[in-house]
């Protein structure tokens, strides 16, 4: 059995919206168990215990200004005396994020992400679905997983491409995570 | 006459004692007059018309995580509306980041500013100072201005090289803002 | 009267496509002489010559497996020397990238780009148009002009609102370096 | 058995000593067999089938104008069928750079390496040695491994402290090689 946790932040819903979908893709894979976070229920010391016990962190957060928002790089500084105990070393890590934008500047925050784990000695899981797959990665990123939302409800946008994409982006993590587990001597 | 705003954040005082430095250097030019905001000033309004009236910005912020503080990415995503509006068009910009390490991702932390800084349409002052200039630049930026601070009070550390540097990297920005004034039509 | 090069690397045409957009976009504004020169060109000393000369120094290349193509890095490599003379500081730079995806990690190509201007001591011109502007800038780049180009000839792709962001930017960048070049001492 | 193939470029021979003491560190680690490939080595059928067979590839190049060499760029742009036909997808991958200075835009060159990693939907290990550990990670960077070198003979520059950090690294990659091929079902 398989843990994994994924954090976010989500203001008008958007960015909850695919970290749903990305636990589907988790949930779809037998073995793995799945928590959501919400970075503003981090004040909670068992929040914090989920993250340091699970196997893999998904990171997701809309992309403001071009990068993660204010209230995600929080949760980040906030994770400093892990970072010094190397709490987190060696767990598998991914990130997505949405943006209002094709292009718009969501590959900065998804780097800001990949450097955060890299900080913390985590392996990160590129976005590794999508090529030559009709329906899939219509964005084309390799880093994370992005999605694209006009400003509509969250039922119209994102669209349901970007849905299909975080639940493969999902199962493949879920995948690594099995496999990372079973290879622990 | 031209005006200069660094907008800054600073927790132990390393990154206000750099963003003194270049005050020092910006006022070593005549001609230009600068003004010094930290990031939890901003509720003030007459605060933000200064940014609005600025020829340039400056921004400064700690390396935290690989990125620029959570206050000081509150004070990016803050700028949502002048995004908008296109308030700060045309305006220069440049940045500087003090980390703990020599290299340590401080360079993410000055891409975050540099996207930041394109968003709004602003205009990029590189580093540009050092090469092959003895005691400046010790720890070869280029993007913006790098210093590096140990675990010791503000008066030992950064050491006075990096002063050195944040003061000739404000006079350039100094020249930079007369210059690109000058030229306005 | 201000002189810009365009410096660039093309395959298959589209990004030579976009680069006599850029052009245009260029000679649209009064006062302003734009070259060409394909990276190919530059084992002429009088190709580098021009770029010495010029004001400002638009550079050009498609996205290849995340950067600049490998014919474009050559170029930049061959710099060196001008880099420790300090040859082109505080001329003016901006630059454009092509790719096949929506967003493709073309902002990392335009990232490298910008390392690579501030290396230099240049000025960075951001994209600066098409925020509100209905009909450009459709993938919403900030750090510099993004194109996208599907496998069909030039004349079809990349679309004519990408010719028409290309030529917008072209015209921002005329007239920064008419600005720039009148606020010389 | 795991197989691990160092693929590098190297003009002085800094960055070949560094890929020497990688070498050294995953040859430390019971059941792992190493390959050194210099990318001018790749016009070889036979070096491609070793990269096509490994279980992890690490990339070394110093960093050139704040980004990989452009002989290093040109064998990234030769993996465009590898990529199209994902061969490489979930094979492990690591990446080391060498440049002049202390941060010198180091960080630039390692993203390169990041972006192309996920491209071809690898899974990237970060540096995670050093943290605390005394003699290790003197430039303290996370993504990968980074060491500096002057203009001294390789005997003398980097220095051991570097090396010593390269075998550390070496280590982490050959254990987390082996963990990621047990775990296969």
């Amino acid at each position: 059995m398989a843990r994994v946790e994924i954090v976010f932040y989500s203001a008008m819903g958007h960015t909850e919206a695919i970290a749903q979908s990305v636990r589907v893709g988790l949930e779809s894979v037998d073995g793995v168990e799945v928590g959501l976070l919400r970075v503003d229920e981090l004040a909670d010391d068992d929040a914090w215990a989920r993250l340091d016990r699970a196997d893999a962190i998904v990171l997701g957060s809309p992309t403001y200004m071009g990068g993660v928002s204010a209230d995600f790089k929080r949760f980040m500084d906030q994770t400093g005396s892990r970072w010094y105990e190397r709490t987190w070393m060696d767990k598998l890590c991914a990130g997505f994020t949405v943006g209002g934008g094709l292009s718009g500047d969501k590959q900065s925050a998804l780097q800001a992400m990949h450097v955060f784990a890299c900080q913390h000695g985590m392996i990160w899981i590129s976005m590794g679905v999508g090529v030559r797959e009709p329906g899939l990665d219509r964005l084309s990123s390799s880093i994370g997983m992005m999605a694209q939302a006009g400003n509509a409800p969250v039922a119209e946008t994102p669209p349901a491409e970007d849905h299909a994409t975080a639940e493969a982006f999902g199962a493949r993590i879920a995948r690594a995570t099995l496999r990372w587990g079973l290879g622990r001597a």
